[in-house]
């Protein structure tokens, strides 16, 4: 690999001015008429999300759900999803109808649904346009990379140059979105296999036993699990990825981070991850929803680890190796509702609640304001 | 206590049509394009609604918050809370105002909020209304039983008529709401003082240790608990109500409860367990929020245990005995975002989860009519 991705993603803490503007978060989240401390999480939420608008008055512009769509090579062999691999396109289309869940929970918050085939196994070109009823808040991309990612137990799942196109169309539609005034962005993604590169990404990165990050993913009873389990192990030996950060090499975890994506990666965890690092450069407020889109952000957070400073955890899910990830970034999820469906339904079920955090910042009355007593 | 309640709340298993819709409602959610249980909690919660409004298309109906607030004669003791107790009328003020926590979430979320005395000790017919600046959706009843209640270190807080005043006044709030078409009720409150009567009530009800049950209310530290600790555990003993449901008497619990209302509730607590029960009667969704509201609804489920059928508990507080309490009705939580400021800011916070469950239901499509392979 000789990529070298070139990423400014500043710090928050590294901003002159962001102490003494957490300072005043702090004063005004304290001077609200409720006990110190008494809106927990949402107290933390709108102190991060005012030190990264530098204001104590944050506002959410034009929300965005950006759904990543991709097919795998490896889900052709049928023990890593229990779901048929054409499941990605037609589920695809369902987004383009409106009838998944990403639809309905997005339409409920006013937020922009953009679905992006990065790689499908499908031709939606040939579609009759009687087939496709997008709605108004719903968008369709087309930045397909190719049909589908090789299978990684035989080979690579991406070359170099695709992988880097990845990440260079994820920073792009990133800068499309921010000219149109968004501030705060969500993903999600749809990928018959997905979860099993997700697995691997935390297995390596997090330098974790692989049967400790296989999870059930869209179905797998237990006996589906071991099998995963087995498959993902072989093509994980077959490539002899080495876990070197303690090489001396001063980007190693890039080297790293770009050989695991090329080797194990999906187009659309790799387009996600693009974005995200974009969307983290321009400083805007980065929503992260479940199992797999956290591994494209700890894969992101190899490359720019300051991007952890603009992510929001909108869930936990019950995909049971992602409370490992979120340990892994130490991150804090908002809600836990034993949701695992994807398509970042678990960022726009939490919208509400991000967007409470700053109304509260932004509307309530002080004690002073209110004459009410303090201690 | 001759106290005779009479509430028909009826169980939803023992409607005759229920076995049949809650298989139609399985089907329903199994049908959806996602994987099997996937949305979890939302799921659970879309099966509970479906099943009280007797339908697979539930709808959500001119939702409201009642935040009930009074006084307690034992806030007069500074030990029990550090707010003093003006700060309940000051903070209803703020209600009126517009300037609280649960205005900012219910105008968020279109919810309807009445903010009612139940016993504030403060006359707000003396308000010049130079002073309240009532937005469209908050409304303000004057339903003051008393000008707060007596010291329980001292003597019974409410007489018998008090209470079954309290009782059916908040019945009567109730019936006007429904009457206008709300099928979902959300409850708050406000009181300094109050977690001590929620924590006396756990303690008795759910036989666990005082000391269990005292947590940091508004903001003690821990000696503070200490002290508050001493002071109830004082006037449990002073007043040594026993648990009487092992005698062989029909109502015993019922007994049992009407005594503990009177000897350690609030107004507040009392009216809005009045109207939890007229709620349940009327087959609405009912909306727990805290620790205090969980006593509520603790205390309404020893008058008629079927109320728990139609109860949501929103959100666990960060009340450290909220937990306990929960589990002593089987209850569990949607969120947990370690607020506990109470009002019915965990209600109102949640409410569009709630709404992400209904339409979820109402709105997704099938397999079938996506035309997407299931397993």
């Amino acid at each position: 690999m000789n990529t070298k991705l070139k990423y400014n993603v500043i710090a928050l803490s590294s901003n002159t001015s962001d102490e003494m503007n957490t300072q005043l978060l702090h004063n005004e989240v304290n001077s609200k008429t409720k006990p110190i401390g008494s809106l927990g999480i949402l107290e933390q939420t709108a102190i991060q999300i005012g030190r990264i608008q530098k204001t104590t008055n944050p506002q959410l512009k034009n929300p965005h759900i950006l759904t990543f769509a991709a097919d795998h090579g490896i889900a052709k062999n049928a023990s890593v999803s229990p779901y048929p691999q054409e499941v990605t396109y037609q589920m695809v289309l369902n987004f383009l109808n409106g009838g998944a869940a990403i639809n309905v929970f997005s339409n409920q918050h006013n937020i922009t649904l953009k679905v992006i085939d990065a790689g499908v196994n499908f031709d939606f070109s040939s579609l009759p346009l009687s087939q496709v009823n997008l709605k108004d808040n719903t968008h369709f991309l087309n930045r397909k990379i190719r049909m589908g990612t090789r299978d990684y137990s035989q080979e690579k799942a991406m070359t170099e140059t695709e992988m880097n196109e990845a990440l260079s169309v994820g920073g792009k539609i990133i800068d499309e979105i921010h000219a149109e005034g968004s501030n705060v962005v969500g993903f999600g993604e749809m990928g018959i296999g997905n979860t099993s590169s997700a697995s691997i990404f935390l297995s390596i990165l997090g330098n974790i036993p692989l049967e400790n990050c296989v999870g059930a993913g869209a179905g797998h009873n237990n006996k589906g699990i071991q099998n995963k389990i087995k498959i993902l192990q072989t093509a994980i030996n077959k490539h002899n990825i080495k876990y070197n950060v303690e090489q001396n090499i001063t980007n190693a975890n890039e080297l790293m981070a770009t050989e695991l994506m090329a080797t194990f990666g999906g187009y659309e965890i790799c387009m996600m991850a693009g974005a995200m690092l974009r969307a983290a450069e321009l400083q805007m407020i980065l929503l992260v929803d479940g199992f797999i889109t956290s591994a494209a952000m700890l894969w992101a957070s190899q490359i720019a680890p300051n991007i952890l400073d603009y992510a929001i955890f909108s869930h936990l899910s019950d995909e049971q190796a992602h409370k490992l990830m979120l340990d892994k970034m130490n991150a804090t999820h908002l809600i836990n509702l034993k949701m695992r469906l994807g398509e970042g339904t678990g960022v726009a079920v939490t919208y509400p609640i991000i967007n409470s955090a700053v109304n509260f910042l932004n509307q309530m009355a002080t004690f002073n304001s209110a004459g009410v007593s303090s201690i």
